[in-house]
């Protein structure tokens, strides 16, 4: 699948991009600036014999995916997708991203009273398939594909066939996807993520995550 | 401990209470009924060689416990509540709490903005600490005693020290605790029920859950 990767030059943009290039997936990493997603792609590729992937401004990543996936911080969230709507027209766009509010360990209230990836589906519109997915993985250890995350990924959206692309790729990822209902059930995803964060100062400890147990 | 149990006469009120009283606690069952409370203590008690519960309307339980559990539909919440803020005054308020919406598998969004903990804290002040916890354990297995849950319950409240007394109660539940931060955070493990309702329908089961994993 070709796969760009909005926000690909940092921690878990790269680090999903690292685990799908391996599996043999086409990726491009996008970036505001192009020279910086080569830079990144490049020294990717240098640890990934045989893997593709190169980098790209934001605007060429998107026009090239058959996905785009959303990893920018929740403050450059708007303003990216604003530049990018026909380039999005008719893809599924893959949000991973999570507002942060202070402290960071306490659940962050938008002013919209929405999840962040209801905003970007509210911005987009119906052209754009919005799912969002990763919200909870801890970006520490995505590099090493040695390692086993021990984390599900909760996948909200409107689409079951567009949520199924996207546990294809958790799956290749090496996680278990989860169909966690539609879009709105987002911003539980989006608040654990502080609550895991707290557990993580708590505990004082880097990779806290969940699991949905029952299953099977 | 000396608990009771507001709403007592329902399946998740009554689990716990029968798990509680099976360590060892004094469990009280309140209801708007006393009639109703004292019988369903009584069938309980019938299971127990030994353990002490017994039932009372809300505002007896209330006075002579010294840990309350608020175990009503959210739609009883406000007006429970409203009855009792002396009886609850200098004590733990222990809320199992989940507003549910429709369709019961999406997050619901109460009016308020804030979650239903937050609005049980803000209706009694200050003089009641409240403490959310076990809002996502499913009712399915608690008569079992043999049965072990999987499923780590969040706590969310403002204060470590009551965290902890609840953390005990987890345990002696069968149950691990794991604090999840301040008050507001309970927003998240009360929109996780939605979400692991959904996993349930989904996938015909009737217990999925949560545990928090990278802890240890």
């Amino acid at each position: 699948m070709k796969i760009a990767i909005l926000g690909g030059t940092g921690a878990e943009g790269s680090g999903l991009a690292f685990r799908w290039a391996a599996k043999g997936h086409d990726v491009v990493l996008g970036s505001r600036s192009a020279e910086r997603a080569a830079e990144k792609a490049a020294e990717l590729s240098a640890q990934l014999e045989g893997a593709s992937m190169q980098g790209m401004d934001n605007s060429s990543a998107s026009s090239w995916a058959e996905l785009v996936v959303l990893s920018v911080p929740y403050s450059a969230q708007e303003k990216t997708l604003a530049a990018l709507t026909e380039e999005l027209s008719g893809k599924i766009l893959l949000t991973v991203v999570v507002p942060l509010g202070k402290p960071v360990a306490r659940v962050h209230r938008l002013p919209s009273g929405v999840s962040a990836a209801e905003e970007a589906q509210q911005q987009l519109g119906e052209d754009v398939r919005v799912v969002a997915a990763f919200q909870n993985i801890s970006a520490h250890h995505l590099m090493d594909l040695e390692h086993e995350i021990d984390c599900d990924v909760l996948i909200c959206g409107a689409k079951k066939a567009d949520k199924a692309i996207v546990a294809d790729l958790c799956a290749d990822a090496g996680m278990r996807g989860v169909n966690a209902g539609s879009l709105p059930n987002a911003s539980i995803a989006e608040g654990l993520t502080s609550l895991l964060i707290g557990v993580n100062i708590r505990n004082k400890i880097k990779n806290a995550g969940i699991r949905i147990t029952g299953i099977e």
